[in-house]
């Protein structure tokens, strides 16, 4: 008998409504999870399994994935080029596996998929290794075919994942693809040891970080409420925040069916802002970064043509945003390293109130499927 | 006195209704011009303009843009990958900016703007520089900040562009992309001479099939005023169809005021899929290539929910199609490699009626301008 990591969740709803809610409240307890398996808490280090190759000879890494997925791989992007100070291309996988791409010797594939058998994701692995990459995987299902395939496997420690639309097991991908991005970093020389430690220590904080936030729910709910009779949504971001706000339009549209957008913030002049008008519900995903002040002058264009924005920010972001935003959603202060971790709860809460309200089918959309085997 | 190029083109509106209309008419012309630069039709080779580095020592090539000369460096990147055999990285100028990317040592930068004044894509070339990157640009205006900058300059031969949607401009920089894909390929011994001479002749053909479609202009403004009561319409594609679809909803976005989106059409599944009701119209672009059928698959999960499917593909791709269509638009056959210049045609036009019939100001959307000098 193999006993499967169930970290906790139990299969059942519990005292929730959806298996979706039960899952976004699971989030502090698997995310703690699966770091204890990366971060060492005494000495504040990080530390993959042993590798079949180093990584200080990477010379470049390809990270590919599907749909939810694919929003922790761009995320991871701006993490691993920042920290480790490497180049890593990002594609979807039905396009990357058809693309015959030009791959470096010594290269890094990682290819993302919670059940491990996203039948695209999985024939852009097999490209992989035929081009002799060093083959990576990022599973929630270890017995899978990718984990099975890949020279290398990580693993979060979700337990099953029942609602279709993905909550914990997007987080708990970035809570590893952050470790990652560290371990890289430090393999290559480019973080010191206090460094990593301010990374580790901010992790580590994640958790509860997560459960403030989760005890804010009852203002999401009434925001999702207000959600419900808008024709269509435009998620906004800059650097990290621009795949949460990808990922923010995604959840919005498949629970509730509502034609959310997702945009980096300074695209907005050219082309989307002329959707705009009184109308038109402005979700902005900015916290107090160093990115804060360009998003903050992208944001007043929306308000000065009448959109209503909804601003998700710190209380440094709120106190110096100038515009009058039609609602804030206030997330507690944190390394802007560790933001799109914490900033996904509230786009997750988000959605699932607005499709309650609205009655959709949260745990089963209609169309969708839990994982996607075919092409 | 100094010229400016016009290629044909006066100011002026002549016999057409609005600026945007006559600068769709003026592609066949514009791109001939264009062409005539780089394509030599008796030997049936591409030549550049000397330049000063070796293309064939290039080690990688980034493409940096804004809007939709970012959709044209999502297409020349499937160019120069697939025949350049070269790995090519592509980012929206506002993103790109910021997020200090590492870049290889004789590595090429190509920034893409009309105006050559985007100031976001400006802020990026000036970064490129720094980092030692061969600097070139694609820019319509010559006299532009961004062709001073640069080592060198590849110029469209569009004369003004005035409507705010960008359209002879956007096939023009695609005519030019392609026969620096077709240098780029030959310099580093990837195609030779008589498939050198096949995408030359495909390439000189393009402004007659222009032409062509131009002529089948009734049926899509027919089209157009069917859309005039969509919520939403979704594009999809493939491959180079990819940013296509992107360009085509950014028109319907601009223009119309519509939410339009496009898609990979192997992303459906990943989550758009779930707002295909029977009101929606999805436009897909789907030349008979090696995708078609991929493609056509997708389409066919978008029929058995009910969504109502406008195809643009060629007489193969009609006839090899098994679904039931709401309406096809068929585009002369041709090389799939010139296809993504072909396919722009309808879509511009779809977009301009449906704009049109809803009464909408086509050539100054509300929101836009045409050239955005502020970040």
């Amino acid at each position: 008998i193999k006993q499967t990591a169930l970290s906790g969740a139990m299969i059942g709803k519990g005292n929730h409504r959806h298996f979706m809610h039960k899952e976004i409240y699971e989030q502090p307890a698997v995310i703690g999870d699966t770091l204890s398996t990366f971060v060492n808490p005494a000495t504040r280090t990080v530390a993959l399994q042993d590798l079949p190759f180093d990584l200080a000879e990477v010379s470049r890494v390809t990270i590919v994935a599907c749909g939810t997925s694919f929003h922790s791989a761009l995320v991871a992007k701006y993490w691993f080029e920042k920290l480790a100070r490497i180049s890593v291309e990002v594609d979807i996988a039905s396009e990357f596996r058809y693309r015959a791409a030009e791959l470096p010797e010594g290269g890094l594939a990682l290819f993302i998929s919670q059940s491990g058998e996203t039948a695209d994701t999985l024939a852009a692995l097999r490209y992989a290794k035929s081009q002799k990459q060093h083959v990576a995987v990022l599973v929630n299902q270890p017995e899978s075919s990718m984990a099975r395939e890949a020279d290398v496997m990580l693993q979060t420690l979700c337990g099953p994942e029942i609602g279709v639309a993905s909550t914990k097991a997007f987080t708990a991908q970035l809570a590893v693809l952050a470790c990652f991005a560290i371990a890289v970093a430090r393999a290559r020389g480019k973080i010191d040891t206090q460094r990593e430690a301010e990374l580790a220590t901010a992790l580590a904080e994640v958790p509860s970080r997560i459960a403030e936030v989760l005890a804010d729910e009852e203002a999401i709910e009434a925001l999702g409420k207000s959600l419900i009779d808008a024709r269509d949504v435009l998620y906004l971001g800059r650097g990290t925040s621009y795949p949460l706000a990808l990922e923010g339009a995604l959840k919005l549209k498949e629970l509730s069916y509502i034609h959310a957008e997702g945009y980096a913030a300074g695209e907005m002049k050219h082309g989307p802002i002329a959707l705009i008008d009184d109308q038109m519900p402005v979700i902005v995903v900015a916290p107090h970064d160093e990115l804060f002040e360009k998003t903050a002058s992208n944001v007043q264009e929306v308000l000065a043509r009448g959109g209503k924005v909804i601003m998700m920010s710190d209380a440094a972001g709120i106190a110096a945003f100038p515009g009058k935003t039609l609602a804030t959603i206030r997330l507690p202060d944190c390394d802007p390293f560790v933001a799109p971790i914490l900033y996904s709860i509230p786009l997750q809460l988000l959605a699932y109130h607005t499709a309650v309200h609205k009655g959709t089918d949260v745990d089963q959309p209609r169309n969708l499927a839990k994982s996607v085997t075919v092409e």
